[in-house]
């Protein structure tokens, strides 16, 4: 009652944080902060921050300050409780998600999660709205939905979203056959504290734990097919090679791609800046306004000066030229915390906000 | 005849650097430094340079101090005079190779140059010794060496070097047919003052001007096969990606290889492990007692780690797993100023040497 | 004519940008797209640059696009034309500035400099506005302004301008005797290409040419009193350090101070809070609302984490404590290229509008 | 039994290593390898770590390879046993050394630590040879010593280590009274997994706990004088300020000092160059030839090129220049895992052998 008091108030849709202390939960509370459509009204993290204010909770690592709405706010356990708000989003690390998702969803909560404990499950959406806003639908064949309107959507992990923003406009024009790409990862992707700096200053780390078969699988469910309520995987065969590198935020990766249809570069850096899809055509808040934008300039992207295009929410494209062994050479960037994680989140959450599965 | 009779005596042969002020200059200065068979007598660089003492004229920028035998000596105009020796390492942008090697050349002297320059003409060996020793016959086709036994032989570009010293095993074994390869490319492969700061703090730059096309042909070259006097280039498909990451030394590269026959994860890495070669059996002072190491940690080769190993001449390989497209992926790194420059060169002198042609 | 009626329908005062394609005069662009007051209407750099459009002759490396307006503006010579407007933002090196500086001034324009040149000079205001605005009164008593009207203002070193920020408030209210300062200083206040990566990376460089007497000079120069048209230098001993980091944009200082009156902790935080002064109350555009922030933080402020607040114009202050020598030991923290060099030099325009000077 | 014979055999003092598997526990097994006197014979760490291979145990960092002898080695209890040799090297962190120190030293041990725990202890010497090698004779009020023989000597935090070298030669000469310093030190002072990177890359951290007392503490008891079974600090007011900065290896830090007798700058420098003591004298393995060596270059010295001077036992001093507050302003940089702590410790067993208590 006293909250859909507060609802009619102010007219925002309260959202509730999951893992709001960690990297990617400050991520979700600065770029909430002035939404129009979305507030945060609710936060949980782990047993050692439950009771305090967030301000204590968490050790905030972004550069703007904690918003003073958030700051004295009190971090709750992580189950659902009287208070929780129908829309969750979720970053807590997979061990945890598996466990603590499926509680938030069977209460009822449209659960919105940035984990990859569920992301291949045969009846979870994996959404880049601009991708495959379609694959929402799978909701419905969710056992918690048809109990009481809970439900899970995810977002892919942070080297495939911007992999699959840039062979989505390219899929559907030309076909994309195979796909080899080298990632360089900035440290933001391991979390706080993450990649310890004796590992990392000066260096490179060829390996992330199971990154390479996350990116391949879920590029392929991605670029996949709905269809009678499941998705088939799209036929791409890909192989990945993840490399972690001393950049602060944004990953960067080379990518060489074969296609179905013969290509000319024009053609397909046409269909990388004209891409506009669901999401603009929605016109979501946090939506881009040109999700795929190509730099012509022979040395760009750079994660330092491209990684904030469309408030880090664009994947940025450069140096296409022709592969000696498949058809074309590219490569890619994009914000890993933003547009790979937090601002996926939020995106996918417009969507559903949009689609009608809020309410 | 006083330049004899100094030999005579110290019994070292004498060797002039090209180009001593430079990035690789200081790093052959630093190498030959108690070098068994040779000693630096006599240090060139640009006009900028000649009539200084060394000490003045390089800004030194290696972790141990300037050799006190070379700190007082005189730097030299770039063109041979009657001080000049016999063996001429050449460290010069391909530019300046481009007009001043051939005239060291014409003058009698084996240039053992780094630069791009003349590695790709026809005549012009390019020279890894545990891949191509044999190579070096293309020697008696040069116009100088007929005219007065002076003669050039290169040694291949940084990033190329490293991934040639971990293909060329393979390709003995199995064939190798094609090869992706993406790198992250240290920054004093740009030599200095080279890369700028504000380019590569926390960024990736993911291009190398005139690298791939480079780094493409003279793998093929180098992985050639002589007969009749010219080198017939390998038939192999390569596609390179060429990144700068903040990385002081150690080119790390991500590679994918199709290979012609069927091979096992235990025969590549015995073809890795037991690789020895002409440098090695001739026991080349500067050769790594083993030239290509396969490390099985699950995140490794990494530069800050590895580069050193064999002080600096052995190539690292790690992360050996199947590729969905081809047939196997790897990580491999080589230090890009002593194997892929400096002392890839001396290496090249010392297989001079030892196959007679200093005499 | 023509310009007059430019400036009536836009409303806005239109700048030249001296120095336009430097690392300084990119933020100068940066900055004033959607400047209230003040529009970039004219740009000069070096001959090289000249007469082309500024998206070809600035090697641009912001993180934000260059703005539309601006990319096609053609780049002028840097000496004054008929289409120079009266108000100049300058940010050449102090070489350049020398001798091109004082020409547009003599043509009647008002410098706004970021330069060292003229700094020191007797007739020359060198002005932090919450500091010292009263100094611009020195403008009176140069020959241009008697002439013609033109005249010139400087904006101090990065290095003492986050330094006398913090020192300011306290000087004011308990004196400043003696000062040591060792500062951490970014590569962007070394320009572009500036230090070259090699220098820096896994580094630290003790010094900076002619930084430190600059620091000590100019931060008399900056406390002390204006009288009789003369500003006497404030009586101030300072020491400083100077350092370069490898940190992109932030100086970080580590500051101890003697005072002339007794101080306590909360005394001087609370100096430091409630700061606010001429911009702010002039309520100049670029004035952050709090020109001091201190961060009670153990570990702040850190540059990464701090240096934009206040849109780059705040300088932060931490880890106030009593000193073993003298009385309080601290941290400042300002962001060397906004409030250290482009935004210095726009607040300086805003208060010279504001005072009149521009009319 | 079995062991002495095995010490007549191998002519080498067996050692311990307590803190086995930490970052300087890697750095005593690096090395100890080849180590003239002294020979790796036992292990120990946490009891996550007791019981298996040290290959296994440890998360090795460094460079060069574990030495096969040690790598196979199984790795101990933190607790005394019957094959504990009585030489034990300590790396343990102060909370752990506080409880597991002394019960080595009270099994008869001869603890030589690099933790905080016992440094200020009235009883036990803090020693860096170069400096005090005197103090050693407070082993001899140590209760375990008159009980069996057992004590615990330790050395100084690596912050402290550089300073003290440097002050050590001016102090005697000359008398320090005042010493101003500013910090930058290396992530590898925090240990693994230590500064995450998200902390540091790009970024400065102006705190570390209890560095600076400790570091001014320790400096006046190195300083200071032995006297009836006592060390009486020196009488030196010390006020630092520490900061951690993106450097693997090499505290640099920022001085100013003011002395009791006049000086020129021709006498500092000589103080410097010319000093040369006991472990010089006595010829002790691990001790540089020159321990303090002032390099006249405008900016030096840096972490990257100077820290391994003296195989990373020399402490490389540069900028002497007047201050103006005090005397005299220079930089100081030390390597701080080898002679900051490893390093350190080895060259006070070395020490504690030559003056016989090892026997």
């Amino acid at each position: 009652m006293l909250k859909s008091n507060f609802q009619a108030m102010n007219k925002k849709i309260p959202v509730g944080i999951l893992g709001a202390t960690g990297t990617v939960g400050q991520r979700f509370i600065q770029l909430l902060e002035n939404h129009p459509w979305f507030e945060v009204a609710w936060l949980a993290a782990s047993d050692r921050s439950a009771g305090k204010p967030y301000r204590d909770a968490a050790s905030w690592r972004l550069a703007t300050p904690i918003p003073a709405r958030v700051a004295g706010m009190t971090v709750n356990t992580a189950a659902p409780n009287g208070d929780t708000p129908k829309l969750i989003l979720a970053a807590l690390d997979s061990n945890a998600a598996r466990e603590i998702e499926p509680a938030f969803a069977d209460a009822g909560c449209a659960v919105v999660s940035n984990s990859s404990a569920f992301r291949m499950a045969e009846d979870v959406p994996l959404v880049i709205p601009e991708i495959n806003a379609d694959h929402t639908e799978l909701i419905k064949t969710q056992k918690w939905y048809r109990k009481n309107g809970g439900f899970m959507v995810t977002n892919p992990n942070c080297s495939a979203i911007g992999l699959v923003m840039a062979l989505g406009p390219l899929h559907r024009r030309y076909g994309v056959e195979k796909v080899f790409v080298a990632t360089m990862q900035a440290v933001s992707g391991a979390g706080y504290p993450g990649v310890p700096s004796l590992d990392i200053l000066g260096n490179v780390i060829p390996y992330i734990a199971s990154e390479e078969p996350k990116m391949e699988a879920e590029s392929r469910k991605l670029l996949g097919t709905l269809s009678n309520g499941t998705v088939k995987p799209a036929d791409v065969a890909l192989s990945a090679h993840c490399n972690r590198v001393p950049v602060e935020d944004g990953h960067t990766e080379s990518v060489s791609i074969k296609l179905s249809k013969q290509a000319q570069a024009e053609g397909i850096i046409d269909a990388w800046q004209d891409f506009r899809c669901t999401p603009q055509k929605l016109k979501l808040p946090s939506a881009p306004e040109q999700p795929v934008i190509y730099n012509p300039a022979p040395d760009r992207p750079q994660p330092r000066l491209d990684r904030d295009r469309g408030n880090g929410m664009s994947a940025v494209v450069g140096r296409l030229r022709p592969c000696n062994i498949f058809d074309w050479r590219f490569t890619v960037l994009s914000h890993n915390t933003i547009r790979g994680a937090a601002g996926a989140a939020i995106l996918n959450g417009e969507l559903l906000k949009a689609q009608g599965y809020l309410s």
